[in-house]
């Protein structure tokens, strides 16, 4: 029996990799993952075997992972940011059920809200939210109680999964859905494509926000009440008095 | 002038250091940061000069690094978990103002949301909230507040300072707000002194986790409505269908 361990590689580049994914994907014999992850990696790791799933085949992607692991290799099932934070090891779980075979393991890494707050100053310096703005797996009427609440309770909110082709007006409505309680002045940010080519960051108002045109790539994040702009970063207080 | 880095070392060990950070700290001339954090990297970077302050002189410490950096140094600054989530980078940013000198680069690093829950199973799988029960620079009645949004919202959350000496009891306090709300079995997990010697888990429902000797070396996981424990794991589904 091989083991299957479930890798955050962060946001795709190796230097925001952590040591220990490095390790894992140094010492598995087979790398298994959504196709776009995979190849943020094969060239690294070339004498790996590689399996890959297209993007909406969650569950038959672990299903590969896991027999491969039974079937006797060390398996090392990759996930964009984290492993955990919308990543695949939850799922692993769920599929291994109450067999505990074969051996799990979760290598955390870098998720968006780490690794795109870097990117934009530092505007998760106090309490935050994080809620994806996808439906496929998600009722809208959650995500929009979920936005309501988070800006109601003066929590920064990261939204990951901000638009994508079939949902290109999803930035917008959550906007819509920020202002009935934020002010159109709210500091915000986007971070696209951190880590890969072509990264960029954009610092603007939660009212130009709503007019933003966001895709896959980007993490979007939506300032509290004290979050202010310096020299062009968003940055939230920590609240230090001696400031 | 020097340079600035603010690096986010993750958990304490070498292996969940990203190679960006280890880059970072091989090649600065000085490691600034709280004692302990400095004294979790000291051997491994033996030849740099290192300063320290205490616990709570977060603006002496931020003042320190910018001034070594302008005095010709580069300046690598220290935060366990993330430079960014509850970290320095933006007390940096305050402090050095709209001057933009000295250059300033932020390096994430695993927050212990991440770190974390990988140690737990898979709790993060959906949105959830990030909250810091210290009222050290935050009024107690804000925080009282996220936590009952963050729990009507039914988002997973993450307790970041759930206990130090000064305050043995509130982690109780934080759990009678959230009982109000959530059912006494929900399932909850604390994950204690990530990667470093003593590393532990424990699962656990709400109800009892109220009762739960928290300090300051642990991160505390409160589970949403669907939330799991499966062979032991804390696992918060996605929602796949076909699972």
């Amino acid at each position: 029996m091989g083991k299957l361990t479930i890798v955050g590689i962060g946001p795709g580049d190796y230097e925001n990799m952590t040591v220990r994914a490095d390790r894992v994907l140094r010492e598995c014999q087979t790398i298994v993952g959504y196709h776009v992850y995979v190849d943020l990696v094969r060239e690294r790791y070339p004498d790996k075997e590689f399996l890959t799933t297209p993007m909406t085949r969650e569950a038959d992607r672990c299903r590969m992972a896991l027999d491969e692991a039974k079937g006797g290799k060390d398996v090392a099932m990759v996930c964009s940011g984290d492993s955990g934070i919308y990543g695949m090891a939850g799922l692993i779980y769920q599929l291994r059920g109450a067999a505990a075979e074969p051996e799990v393991e979760v290598v955390p890494g870098l998720t968006a809200a780490c690794s795109g707050s870097a990117l934009l100053g530092a505007p998760l310096t106090h309490d935050f939210a994080v809620i994806s703005l996808s439906d496929r797996l998600t009722r809208w009427e959650r995500i929009e109680t979920r936005l309501t609440a988070a800006a109601a309770a003066d929590l920064s909110i990261v939204l990951y999964n901000p638009a994508s082709r079939g949902r290109p007006d999803y930035l917008q409505r959550a906007c819509d859905i920020l202002l009935r309680t934020l002010p159109a002045d709210r500091p915000c940010g986007v971070a696209r494509s951190i880590g890969r080519e072509g990264e960029s960051r954009t610092v603007l108002p939660l009212g130009q926000l709503r007019d933003f045109a966001a895709d896959m790539f980007c993490t979007v994040f939506v300032g509290n009440s004290q979050t202010q702009i310096i020299d062009g970063n968003l940055v939230t207080p920590r609240g230090y008095r001696d400031v």
